[in-house]
């Protein structure tokens, strides 16, 4: 295994130390927990938004942490969801109240515990609890970890969404109705050229041959939709692309996501972010505005995943709404 | 080979449209070169600011483009510096009659075809150019590819520096001044647990063990100062910041960077920003602001590289200066 560690066992608690260590003016770790929150959390006269889930994603979720997206991120061990009582904590310490929207991925550990720590919470008095939960994975219907699809890049766009319309001081209706609408808006599709490791077991989660690549991944090293010889960027990208499209069938302006995995190169991304710009052109799209980087990884993970966004003019108002968070600023 | 690309003989032309199809209304492409240059360049009033190498680094340099960083940045192809024919195009493309700084990573070829491209363009009228060579690699002194030391993430302060100061008005000689006074201020070592592996050559450019790094690496796989078992996270930022620090003695506050080589994930890179930043704190410094992330990137390579800038209140304005790059904002 190589990796830039130490204890595995210690993996989460000192890769949130170092965010602390990273970003100390914006964002502090609950005590004891493995929860970080927006420094100024409860933020007055604001709807919360929280998020959570396994680590080896990052920079999601805490690096979504800041003005214009979330106020909690709370971080499980490694592809393993937080527990209801963290999560609780964090939708306690993120209500002002106003109520907290929880963005939920759809795996079932994620929305069994966000369910619980609901039920907890609103047994200590926090106003009122809604919940999203995000499935825009395209590739499969079920799979290792769910009942329907899988939540995937596409949750960046939703924390940006209702981030911004409780920035704008939306109530919490109006936070879970523009959050609701990117979920329905909103479809990805990944691949995956090498398996990613896990610190604990020390080795690849799948094999994958040397000549093959895995396509429909999940951010979890589940199985996609076929095992195939590795092609050209843009075959790959054409693939993903004509998967996104065919489900979602947008019109007019997109915004856009291509995803590296974790250990994919940024120069790589960009090749595919050319093929794939071209053929949302060729299909009619406009692309109104693009991102390019590691948005929601599967550690060292060598793949990409291409998300798009149907807007119309609020989405599009709220993603042009100011965000300030270590990963995604507008 | 495991990449996303096409033709590797397209890899740097595509990357290139791929940025441009991404930051359609920041940057575009010289004809005919593989010079990005901001879309309003050369602007009015300010000297230009700009630097090139060789691809591979990505986001170096296209992705410091923008307000308060580079004005032009040329592209050569993998691990091979830009012509001089387009470093020169670049340059006059971005002076706007107040002169140019060109900011040179310390490799021959860099600095040889920076210095022929600067004689090229002053007889093509341009006013006048000057030149800042960055040297922070504290690893070794000569290698592969240069006399004297590499130049390597500390680059991105430079560009920083001297954007500021270009950004605010000042003169060729006054933009030139701090940049070479953030150059006389800058450290850098890294390391690598794997190669990166060339798209032309589909191989990695050294053998590394399954158990073993290497010391002191390279932004292009040269070779470093040793190479060793693979320790844990915090013997290898002890090793780092050793080096760093015992060359650079900073004292008071410093500005740091957790650079990842390309194919490291996140999290990784948080891990070790704890002991970096614990390690600073025990030597009685303070971390004014640190950056953690991929910026100066060796393809697909493993690894990481800790940089210390030492401060006085003069780089610290033009640190906090306003900057609207792809790759760094403030």
């Amino acid at each position: 295994m190589k990796k830039l560690i130490n204890d595995p066992s210690e993996y989460v608690d000192e890769m949130l130390d170092g965010m602390i260590a990273a970003y100390p003016d914006d964002v502090r770790r609950l005590p004891d927990t493995n929860v970080l929150v927006r420094r100024d959390a409860p933020v007055d006269g604001t709807v919360g938004v929280v998020s959570g889930g396994g680590s080896g994603h990052e920079p999601t979720h805490a690096g979504y942490l800041g003005p214009g997206m979330l106020d909690g991120a709370a971080a499980g061990e490694v592809f393993t969801s937080p527990t209801a009582d963290e999560l609780s904590e964090m939708i306690r310490a993120c209500d002002a109240g106003e109520g907290v929207l929880c963005v939920v991925k759809n795996y079932e550990g994620d929305v069994m515990n966000f369910d619980t720590a609901a039920e907890m919470a609103e047994m200590e008095d926090v106003s009122d609890i809604a919940q999203v939960v995000v499935n825009d994975d395209v590739a499969v219907e079920d799979s290792t970890y769910t009942s329907g699809r899988r939540g995937v890049c596409g949750t960046i766009f939703v924390h940006k969404v209702a981030g911004a319309m409780a920035d704008r001081g939306g109530d919490l209706s109006e936070v879970q109705r523009v959050a609701e609408k990117a979920v329905d808006n909103v479809a990805t599709m990944g691949m995956a050229l090498t398996s990613c490791v896990t610190p604990e077991k020390g080795e690849p989660t799948f094999d994958l041959g040397e000549d093959e690549m895995e396509i429909g991944i999940g951010i979890h090293g589940e199985p996609g939709v076929k095992r195939e010889d590795i092609a050209s960027a843009d075959e790959i990208t054409d693939q993903l692309t004509g998967g996104v499209l065919s489900d979602l069938d947008p019109e007019g302006e997109v915004a856009t996501i291509v995803n590296g995995m974790g250990g994919t190169p940024l120069s790589e991304l960009f090749i595919v972010n050319r093929r794939f710009q071209a053929k949302l052109d060729e299909n009619g799209l406009e692309t109104w505005n693009t991102w390019v980087g590691e948005y929601m990884t599967s550690l060292d993970m060598c793949g990409v995943s291409v998300t798009v966004l149907d807007l119309d003019d609020e989405l599009k108002e709220l993603l042009e709404h100011e965000a300030d968070t270590p990963a995604f600023s507008v």
